[in-house]
């Protein structure tokens, strides 16, 4: 198998299931339990150290659908760089632009690309769902509906999701800032910091939004018993008028003897007595600041 | 008593009751304590180093019915290895097939296929815990009832008990990666690093379905919330569209001089009456989005 | 005052208040401050090293009666033992007879024996509060009612308690086993650490505990608002039906002109009215699968 | 300025912002920052070491009034001791009268009477809460008021308050027991680890009276549940026998050709059909165990 | 560029886009990434140490609008300070006149104004939440209002806010207490010291207020369901009184052959009938203390 760029023996390889992977597992005396892990995905992130290589896992976001994660395996020694990615990584391009277009001839250097380009991914993802978050905050106090409420909860996976994944790469970003085995040039430390502060951020970003959509279901569960309060309320008041209006008119409709019985004005009476009872419920509701 | 295969000093013993563990206990001088916790189940997972061997109590999965699990507990020394567990311990089988197809011979490494069986026995669980939560997440939103909620609950008390089990697994693991008095060979390493990450991860698994399970409930109450505000809002309405045709029924039967008592249309213009205080309403209702 | 077994230093006393612990204090030369602890009770669990003794306040569950924790002082010296409890302290006549059965002549074999016990003495109480969760779990959802409530928050400041007192002890025994000062002996060590696991079982059954019983609070609101879900659904249904019968039959009550009035018949169609609307309705409930 | 007492350096300010303050400053060459903390009040707990002195912030119980805390500032030099308080401080007598009555002539010691004293001040105001808490667990249950909701948010508040400050003072006794600088007598020792148990305690404490509280507001909702469920039951169950009733007797002044009309039992009949639909009902209700 | 002050070398740039920046960098050799930093805000907090200075990224709170924190980057090295900010960063004007009035030479006190400033510039906006939160609590439990909700909801946003960038300053100033690479003077030890009390006090405070508020919350939600649980009740007693004298009057408006017809008194016997029901009912809630 042939690297990338003739002066880099940089390989890379976008079917782990594919035999090239063990020819250069032989090639470079990598440790079967790992190429094992290219192969058996996903893996959480980490990175692991060995004699002569360092092994990570990282995460990269998968593009064009919902969020989902997949694995990158980077084998990262003196003089090889071998990555295993699934077919569909948008990050390879961008990676293998920018090392033709900054004539990268250190294979540290790429490996820095690599690990930026992943966590720099990160962003849009967060981005939309900040969008979609202040989206449901816009609408959760003056229209809760399940449909919302199922919003809430595919997101809140999402950023369950979200959140184990950063913490794992924060895990592999700070081993690597660590422990390096003389694999890293110093000259790259202020870079690796940068991931760092990256992945940090992101992971604070993670855990700001679990608290916003948290308030978010909050807020629903608020409206929805508001509403039902108002909605109480409503009937209140409209049986409280009623009742005594049915009353009056069952009354005078009893086949007894009953006042008014022939007076010409008789209706009139019932009616002022209906009024009188509406206004007086009226008011009292109004004492009592119901609407 | 004779070890299972004549060229490794392998000891099992499948009824921890049996003065079988009593003789080996005399033999290969192991602690009376430990003995004691090989009887007395079920133990906390945990690795104890002693002068000449480690002593573990792992938690296998328990197959067949629902969520339990059991003790193994094994003695590990430099020219023994001891297991201690129930009669029904599937691993067992897969652990000693897997020994002769490998033509496993070395304590250490008969050692790692013990734990590293057990760990793995807890994936299919956890796949079923998967699915089980899927399905209740699937159905809970449209038909809250009262038996999706038992089955959160006993979800929940898998998933605690899980939780319990699998931090105490990682301890154990962690700690045969770290102290282990030369016991086990140095080429393990890696190997042991690869159940500590599988059982990291089941811990993670175990986390997040915690979270989706408490989601799950959350949907539930809300859901149940929604529907006695759906509940509410048709006998709100109901009782608004009804009341006012009840009372002008009312009116219209008192026995009094009423108008168009003697009016052939009469009627109409009641049921006239009727109709626009159903239209008004039904107006107000749908200016106020009720439905 | 006179030691227990005249071959042991072991000198018990059974009332805190009495002068003879004065006596001690100054024969062994034991600190104010914990002579005042002795007597200031209760005191949080703890472990204090002297120059030539060890202090403990240890938490034994007083007998008979509900969830309630005593102190029993222990002042371990390398020529005495010193345990300062109340009167009714069940785990003393059990540490006496242990220690007359086993010929005991150490006094840190007798302060472990102590130990143990105080600690052994938890696990009845933890079965029963296990008996008392699940009997919760069985009914809370079927028959939530105010007396179960009461009862899970009775549980709840038993456990609160208890995780205060377990955690404490929890400290006091991880000290034992690290800082000794030559006092207890070395082939005590596996003996503490198993008191130690024995303990650390205990928080965690405690923390088990508040998980469920926290798991029955929602569990029991659940059912309550189901509940009052269920019993809104009747009240709607029952009076969705009943309202157009009223106004049918109020309809052909009105003292007007009305249609059927004189047809023989005139009733059964009114009749047939009033079931075409029930049967509507009906259907229209069914269809929207209320029952 | 003079000392309280002839023999020992102990300088006392009841006014943070007299000019003997200053003067103090100067004489013992006290740091500006600190002297501003002693007057911009309130501060957070703390312990700062300088080179020649201690300068502590505590936090004293002011008496009298709901739970409010003041700050005493202490600086303790190898020949001074300095306490500035407010004018209120009942905790300065306590200790004056104890300094005198051990005829104390070590400022170390005088220093550990003023923090054992402010420590020892907690105690009476736990009592209060624990008082309180329990006054409300007894009649939140049966009788749920917005008032006991009102008792509970003030309480929590104070809690909050409470816990603020006893972390605070714990971290400031902790470091007195380990950073002293040979400002405290070695003899003092057990008598600060004593103060040290007591602040745990009363975190503890705080912490417990938390749990207990909210599950006061627990127990408060699902009161209020409850109630709301009983109510709609007695609402429904009203409705539903009154219904029949109702639509019975508007059957029968329907102005239609009638059965029974003209029956002089037919009243007795009708009676009979609302009994048997009332008690039919009574039945049903009765099957479901409504009551 | 030059500095601000002739003999003090400190450079201010208030566009963090102007090709200024880039000129300092080049002539004082700082790294391209923390220009970077300069230009994509916001940053977290952070403080990096080089090899011949300290790069800070503080947040100081945008002045006259709602809360916002904008960034302030500050390269301090021995012979330079140079600080990136926005145009509209009052902190500026303070600490230049602070600077010309206490005619300060040294570039770490300069350093020390700044982190002083932009640390104390957080208390107003504490005391404003304060205000606000309390405002909320006074009204929260007697008219709860989805407006309130809302502010809740937004108060609970600066909150969480807040606390991050709180928590980012804190480790930003914990760093500058303890790494400091010979850059600040070890005089200024309290004084940063003091800054670090100042904002460990911010973060408190604002955790306290996420408490209080998630405490007003919980009003809220109890004070809808209270109000819930008082508008069922009205409903439910007004039925309850109602329904009886609607039978009656249905009774007696039955078109058969009735009691008391014809009667003179027959009507004043219905009312007796009505008022007896009417009082035995009040007299049945009174007992259940309905009201």
């Amino acid at each position: 198998m042939n690297p990338i760029f003739p002066h880099l023996a940089w390989y890379d390889i976008s079917d782990p299931a594919s035999p090239e992977l063990d020819e250069l597992a032989r090639r470079f005396h990598l440790h079967e339990l790992q190429i094992e892990d290219c192969r058996h995905r996903p893996q959480r992130p980490k990175a692991e150290e060995h004699d002569h290589y360092i092994f990570t896992v990282l995460k990269h976001i998968h593009p064009h659908d919902e969020l989902t994660f997949d694995d990158v395996d980077v084998f990262l020694g003196k003089d090889f760089l071998i990555t295993v990615r699934n077919e569909d990584a948008p990050f390879f391009e961008h990676v293998r632009a920018r090392a033709e277009q900054e004539k990268v001839d250190r294979l540290d250097r790429l490996f820095y690309f690599i690990v930026d380009r992943v966590v720099d991914g990160y962003q849009p993802e967060l981005d939309k769902l900040d969008d979609q978050i202040s989206e449901i905050e816009d609408v959760v106090l003056d229209h809760p509906s399940p449909e919302i409420l199922s919003n809430i909860f595919s997101l809140k996976r999402n950023l369950v999701e979200f959140r184990r994944v950063a913490s794992g790469m924060r895990e592999v970003v700070l081993a690597l800032t660590r422990r390096e085995k003389g694999l890293l040039g110093d000259d790259l430390d202020p870079y690796f910091r940068d991931i760092y502060d990256h992945i940090i951020r992101t992971v604070d970003m993670v855990e700001t939004y679990r608290d916003l959509l948290s308030g978010a279901l909050d807020i629903y569960l608020s409206a929805v018993a508001n509403r039902t309060n108002e909605v109480m309320k409503v009937l209140t008041i409209w049986g409280t008028i009623a009742l005594p209006l049915v009353i009056i008119t069952g009354f005078f409709g009893m086949n007894l003897k009953l006042p008014w019985q022939n007076d010409p004005h008789g209706t009139w009476y019932a009616v002022a007595l209906m009024a009188i009872s509406t206004v007086g419920i009226l008011i009292y509701f109004k004492m009592k600041k119901w609407f």
